[in-house]
């Protein structure tokens, strides 16, 4: 296993964020407890995590004049979401710690290049096949069989860039649908449930996974968490040594999610991975309420060359997205016992948009 | 019971906070969990509070230009520290809803007056009595009696402008001692334990206490806070009850701490208000990461006429106070299991100073 030093910051270092959503503003909300101070780009002025730092450039991410400007003011650099220019994340590289390692978005932005990458690691992935022109995805599907999902290979999230192949579905329809982008066709999981492990991995090769969480999805996005997962303690075991292993194979630093479908397998189940996200994600929400230590603190201890926490889990934990007009319900949240309510300071809700979530922690010792 | 309408701010909205230290950070930290943004004003262009807010104002509390600015880019405000000057949250009253309202801060600021009105409300307090002059403090320790403790009647803080007069004690030296300035003159109490709650008041009149808290002061300074106390259920019922008595008397609105001595009295036990703190508290700080919403989310609730939460606690809670140099031992402090660090930002650390603590919570099932 390789590792890589992580130079450690003192309190009062600047850690600089990529990206102006909810998950940089959790990110610096965490860094603010732990004394440190974060400075984010992100080309939206209304960016929601500018509220919460002293510092903020609205730039793009190919303006090289703000970002040489923002490496120099900080000691670090991070990002909240994968699709970060690999001109930019090079950039800031040569001139300040960009971690994680930008190299390990060039596997992530591309689902062909990822699920090679974890298949080669002897992982189980849904089977799959290249769909890179409209001819190659007649073969693929033959490969795979229907029914099928078609994916873009870049840029998807949230069911963006998705359809599914069933018996009937005209495949220049879908390739006209999806945008006659490289594609890859991915076999149709018929899961159990749909699972996710966050891990932190530090410079110096620790590593610390917080428990499964079971995900429930509608319209493919996220909807409800649940921890612990209701998974057998062998599919824990492997989800858990998944995760693990990717990270290290990415010789990673920070916080990655891997989210995987259990599926019956015969006399028992079987774990595939479904996607990996490099960064705090959505279904590890629930941490910054039911454990000691959020995922984005454990993000930031990692980027910030600090130890790992080693985080006690609170009790029985269910997380609750807040989508679109949904955030309206806050006000009836705020009543509910025990309820810990965080909304993100987005603006007007839009279809779709992730507003805010709700944690409720239903306490019991730790296990 | 009176109560005062407090105009329910919209998620996006602005509250003002005057001061800028620890208090003020976390205050804002949980103003923006719930998709609130604050302004911090501060004398002091180092405080840490800036940090973690988009505006920040460098002002003298006597500056009107600047508080008639500040007025206007805020919806409602509040205050971290009971030594707001009276003319600034008179000035600001007259422009947006100043919160808890600043006539309390004329009772809390002096000590005498402060005791004189908790007494009138039936609660009891140690013995006390003016000691407004030098020839006073002859009358006072008289009528008290020795042990006693020579307090300013203002501006004192973690033993600040205190001490104490024992059997051989000369006044003219204690009295130089202390500055010279108005005083009183309490009965020492042999006190069992000291506790504090924290209660947070709606405009509506709700109230919500927090759990009774034991504290441990070293040199006069808050060291360790535990919950649940070790008092039983009638000290608990009783204590909680002289907050709430109190923070109703007040017609109070946003969070209160009253700091308690448990004192053996015959076959039972005895409650003494030893102080009140018209604001968030540092021995409520272990409400962060030991309950569903902190005590700085339930004054923020309060500020901005959202409904008081209903915090679940997530077990047995331990704060340590992190005073001084001690804060660097935080490198130990993060490979605790179970360890909620916290660092306020403030620089370097100077003697006595409150630089960060620690939470250790034990989880339980809520009871």
């Amino acid at each position: 296993m390789n590792t890589r030093a992580v130079k450690a910051l003192a309190p009062g270092a600047t850690i600089g964020i990529l990206g102006g959503g909810q998950l940089g503003r959790m990110l610096a909300l965490a860094a603010a407890r732990l004394g440190l101070k974060c400075h984010i780009l992100c080309p939206d002025p209304q960016s929601s995590a500018f509220e919460v730092v002293r510092r903020a450039t609205v730039a793009a991410y190919t303006d090289n004049g703000a970002l040489d400007r923002f490496a120099r003011s900080v000691d670090a650099i991070t990002y909240e979401f994968e699709n970060v220019p690999a001109d930019a994340a090079r950039f800031l590289a040569a001139r300040k710690p960009v971690l994680p390692d930008p190299a390990v978005l060039a596997t992530t932005q591309d689902r062909l290049v990822e699920k090679t990458f974890i298949s080669d690691l002897g992982i189980a992935t849904a089977a799959f096949a290249s769909a890179a022109t409209r001819e190659e995805l007649d073969a693929a599907v033959a490969k795979i069989g229907r029914p099928a999902v078609l994916k873009t290979r870049r840029m998807g999230y949230d069911g963006k860039g998705q359809a599914t192949i069933g018996d009937g579905t005209d495949l220049t329809k879908v390739w006209r649908d999806i945008g006659g982008h490289p594609a890859i066709v991915e076999s149709f999981v018929p899961f159990e449930r749909e699972i996710s492990v966050v891990v932190a991995r530090g410079g110096d090769g620790a590593v610390a996974c917080f428990e499964v969480t079971e995900n429930e999805h509608r319209d493919h996005i996220l909807k409800v968490s649940r921890v612990p997962a209701a998974v057998s303690p062998v599919v824990a075991v492997e989800a858990r040594r998944i995760a693990e292993a990717i990270a290290a194979a990415f010789d990673y630093v920070g916080v990655l999610a891997v989210e995987m479908f259990v599926v019956p397998d015969g006399a028992g189940h079987a774990v595939l991975v479904n996607e990996v996200a490099p960064r705090v994600h959505n279904s590890g929400h629930w941490t910054i309420d039911g454990a000691s230590v959020s995922q984005f603190e454990q993000h930031i201890r990692a980027v910030a060359g600090w130890p790992l926490g080693k985080p006690v889990r609170y009790g029985r934990v269910e997380m609750i997205n807040l989508i679109g007009a949904e955030v309206e319900t806050y006000t009836q949240w705020l009543e509910v016992p025990g309820a810990a309510v965080h909304l993100y300071g987005k603006g007007a809700p839009r279809p779709r948009r992730k507003m805010g979530h709700v944690t409720r922690v239903f306490p019991e010792p730790a296990s």
